[in-house]
């Protein structure tokens, strides 16, 4: 039976586990990627990990969300990442040099390596051949520290492209398709693969625009595999080199296959509020439009701003529209720059911005209330464009620069017909993408070899290996489904501090408790106590780390919501469940022991333990944890384990730049 | 005895009072500009006089402060200046246009014509020979009504400029070098006229530079006279008709002259954190600097920007460094782009950013903490740049595009002999200033006809005619020095309501009583009491208009600030001093009385009023006004006054666009 792609390169990288869909493996990662929102945790998270550099063999630090620099922690944060990917031997794109996906797919995006980033949109570079997986930022620093990364198995899932785009329809209109047919639940657990003569039709930014969107779907990634067509790309990157052949065996067993027959997809939008409501541009034709953004990883490359600026051309977007291209990178800007594009887009109306993905999670270019904004992004959820009730409508930029130009939504065949000397753009790449790579600091051109912490910038907690007591005070007992909003609010006013864990701590339980930060540091840590489904809702890490900031040693729950488990794993704090009688029975302010020998019983296996309270009744608590689990939570979290494990190789992992 | 090119604009357009100075006089404005942060009280005063249209020549409203819309607020304030401009026939320049003093330079800037704007560095088109001056938001307002501006009639300084600039000198070292004379308050009731072979020796942008940042000196304008340079100027932006041969009488006499010599001024630099602080720049060569800005309303220029473009092209700035360039117009940007410029500095790692004025006042590019910012604008007031403690230095492009090469603050003279190959660039105009209008939307071109009002955006107030008798509860007793910030916080979560009265209002004198605002709306108005020196500090309209939003009729005070005294008058509110007795024996919460007829009195021009309380004893207040304050308060305010006049006139002036 042959393999498909993803298996092969699966089967590359594997350390751990079987390729059975649904099992747990642990992969080896060769690239990282983080963006300036995730970056400055996962630098502190590596800070404490007490590396001299980072393990794999590249790293990349962009700064693309918080461009505009609102505030100086933005600004601090900047200069701290590029202090930290400077001590430790990363890349570090300045803020202005563009979107980590596009910056990252122009320069090191490679055939056959894995690739995880902390930002959901990391499998953009599968349109290369690469296996790019999103993860959470701890992942990040464990895989910069030499750690497997481990993830479910996903299913293969083959994606057959049969025929050829018609003029007006683009590679958005793929992944919108997907979208349409799959919806935003549909990929969960997958990887797509997209293969068929229809793929092969594809240049390569086209297929990173299906790929990088395919996080959509919930997949777990999606790759194309390799052809002249990568060749070439890479060749007009100067970088012909990296490029391998890959293809799945011609007897690869997918899980599923779906079909798309690409001359047959007519240009396709996404309705408010989610990206799967997705209908014919020509069913909501006539919708007036306040604002045109294009640009965002999935459609801010030089050849996605392209058709957008050959269509203003000499003409000029309505006057009520305020018209914005946003380009994904720097050299796509240069290019645009050079060839005479953005005069004429400005000329046109255009407001020319910097290379940012801010708007897509609302920083900067906020719409107007009551109005629609139509963008070429890939998220149009309720309020992600920073207003409440928002109207966000995702699109090819060819259907954007249409409406720009119509004043409403309009399938840009019906513009043609218009204005009769409108051709379909169709897609071009440059012959050369000759933009300057200033803005990228190699790790040989480092700046720093010391980290640059602003006062807003703190340290990672780590927690400390498992001891044989777990002994304190019930210092919060809460009832069912507390979210991690709960635990730690994600309100603009608190997000800030997210580089900043002693300030953000404060902030801990604050919705169920306002005492609660102030009585657990007084009380030198103690236990949690709380009902069904703790820990539901996001899937922020900070929601272990403040409570383990605190000193919280234990959480006893009546049950708990998955990630969040993961997460109390990861940060080394114990999660027991308990029974609804021992819910009942304990309260908040009781002396809290676990009797049994806590680390030994975790790392023999041991499900049951036995809990005493105030020295009067015992319980049985139930710890329900995979083998990997508990070796992180002996180990005192995944921090101090992946810590534990490099010492123990020391000078076996090769440094970065060997 | 001759006349000054001042006295001459003045007297054509005197409408009542003597040219001697400290007099006041009032005159007849042709132009108005509004900018989106001052813009929306313009017009919503504007809109509560209920004219259909503005009666001066011309009134532009740009949008450049917020330009990068991170909240939905400031697209609303948009939304709603193109809506205002459109219903009551005004240029609208859309955001991305460019900063309203480079855009009105560009378009309208008229030699011999008045302009009044609601912006402090409104005197730009001084170097036309226009008599350009910033005022507040309600004088904008009135004189878009068809009404006169009063200003106390200031001196005239003739600035006598000898020589030529040497290399590597510039425009901005010429006001820098006035700065260092004169000190930020040498200009306060003055005008500075530039005149002599040095005057002539410069190009129109070279001049604007002086007259924008003559600002920093207090002046209430500067001016230069007119000639074949300025007609070459008007001749590339394809107005050559609005030339007008304008030069003083040559025995015009002047209140002072200062002499400067152009040819020995070397690189100048002000220093943080106050724009006089200003040094030779090798004294502080060596610095490092972490932020290199080029742009703003004094040198954003095509001009200024183009010599910043020559230093980098084919060089890289420091790694080390971020250089940002934000032209000062759309038209600046599209000839930058057009020329190749831009693409040349964004290959030398410059982040070229939106036409936008917002960093100069700490919107977006916020520094790093404890960093050095280099930037070409004109103030660098401590914590202007967006962060406490900031380390702001001011500069000319090509001493900021220095720095940005070498990585530290260098005299470009050295810079030019370490690098061997650079020469220094000069000053050079394009051929045509060819630039696309398609974003300067003219009122025939309008697109709307009604007033667009996002949730924020409310009404302004407007006082009623005095009436007969003033009376009741004493709602706030307050101490000695009570500020405008007291009055009304201009804190970042306020002063977002600053188009919103109602919600502002809710924060009226909250900061010396929470309940105010509520007791205030309860009590369905009444009277505040004050120490001495009530309103000192800032010249903001709101800490009137909304004190009369919650009902407030007079205020007792032993002494007033006198701005604010000025704004009491022009929101219809009396303001009556009382002494130190009648201030210590009354209390909060008392009944007041003015027993006096009060709308006789005022008008009648009495100054003592008879004021009873809890009708129990009596005590004398004074009201100490001029006729024109007296007219104003008994008509209930200016806005209310200039609505009547208007009345009687109706009929008599000219709509806008006849």
């Amino acid at each position: 039976m042959g393999l498909t792609l993803t298996e092969k390169i699966l089967d590359d990288h594997l350390v751990e586990g079987e390729l059975e869909p649904g099992d747990e493996i642990g992969i080896e990662i060769d690239q990282v990627l983080t963006q300036d929102t995730t970056g400055t945790m996962v630098w502190l998270q590596f800070e404490a990990l007490d590396l001299d550099e980072v393990q794999t063999e590249l790293a990349a630090q962009y700064c693309d969300h918080q461009t505009y620099q609102f505030d100086f922690k933005n600004t601090d944060d900047h200069r701290f990442l590029r202090s930290a990917a400077g001590t430790y031997g990363a890349y570090f794109s300045r803020p202005g040099n563009g979107i980590c996906h596009n910056v990252h797919k122009e320069n090191f995006a490679a055939p056959g390596k894995t690739l995880l980033g902390s930002d959901s949109h990391t499998p953009t570079p599968g349109g290369l051949g690469q296996l790019a997986i999103g993860a959470g930022g701890l992942d990040i620093s464990v895989a910069m520290g030499g750690g497997a990364y481990y993830v479910e198995m996903p299913e293969v899932v083959n994606v057959r492209l049969e025929g050829e785009l018609p003029e007006w329809s683009t590679a958005k209109d793929v992944i919108l398709e997907m979208l349409r047919r799959e919806t935003v639940k549909g990929g969960v657990g997958k990887v797509f693969e997209y293969t068929g003569p229809g793929a092969e039709s594809l240049t390569v930014p086209e297929r990173t625009t299906i790929t990088n969107m395919g996080t959509e779907l919930g997949a777990t990634s999606s790759i194309f595999g390799t052809d002249e067509k990568t060749r070439d790309y890479l060749a007009r990157q100067g970088r012909e080199e990296d490029f391998v052949e890959l293809s799945p065996d011609e007897d690869a067993e997918y899980a599923d296959e779906i079909v798309i027959d690409l001359s047959e997809l007519e240009p396709l939008i996404a309705q408010p509020s989610m990206p799967d409501n997705v209908v014919p541009v020509r069913e909501v034709a006539g919708t007036d439009v306040e604002q045109v953004i294009v640009g965002s990883c999935t459609n801010g490359g030089y050849e996605d701003v392209l058709p957008a600026a050959k269509m203003v051309k000499g003409r000029e977007i309505k006057k009520d529209i305020e018209m914005i291209v946003a380009p994904g990178s720097k050299q796509a800007a240069e290019l645009l720059a050079r060839e005479g594009w953005t005069a004429e887009m400005m000329a046109a109306g255009v407001n020319v911005s910097e290379a940012t993905c801010g708007p897509c999670i609302g920083i900067g270019h906020v719409p107007a209330s009551d109005s629609v904004s139509l963008r070429t992004f890939n998220r149009n959820f309720e309020g992600r464009s920073g207003i409440e009730d928002d109207s966000v409508f995702l699109c090819s930029p060819e259907v954007a620069a249409a409406a720009a130009i119509k004043g409403e939504i309009i399938d840009p065949r019906d513009l043609a017909d218009e204005l009769g000397d409108l051709d379909a753009p169709g897609i071009e790449l440059p012959d050369q993408y000759d933009g300057s790579k200033t803005d990228l600091i190699t790790p040989d051109e480092a700046i720093d070899d010391e980290l640059i912490k602003g006062p807003n910038i703190g340290s990672a907690p780590i927690g400390d290996p498992l001891e044989a007591d777990i002994a304190g005070e019930v210092l919060l007992k809460m009832e069912d489904n507390i979210t991690t909003d709960h635990i730690i609010p994600a309100t603009s006013d608190i997000l800030m501090y997210r580089s900043n864990i002693e300030k953000l701590s404060e902030f801990t339980l604050s919705r169920v408790d306002e005492t609660f930060a102030d009585r657990a540091k007084a009380a030198d840590g103690g236990v949690l106590v709380a009902g069904e489904n703790y820990g539901q809702g996001s899937s922020r890490e900070h929601a272990a780390m403040c409570p383990l900031y605190l000193g919280v040693e234990a959480v006893l729950a009546q049950s708990f919501a998955r990630i969040h488990k993961a997460n109390l794993f990861n940060f080394g704090i114990l999660p027991l469940t308990i029974d609804s009688d021992t819910y009942e029975q304990i309260d908040q302010g009781d002396d809290v022991e676990v009797v049994t020998d806590v680390a030994e019983a975790v790392q023999a296996g041991e499900e049951e333990f036995t809990v005493r309270v105030n020295d009067d009744w015992e319980a049985t608590a139930t710890l329900k944890a995979s083998e990997r689990e508990r070796r992180i939570l002996a180990a005192g979290g995944k921090l101090r384990l992946t810590k534990q494990q490099y010492e123990e190789d020391s000078g076996g992992a090769a440094p970065a730049d060997d």
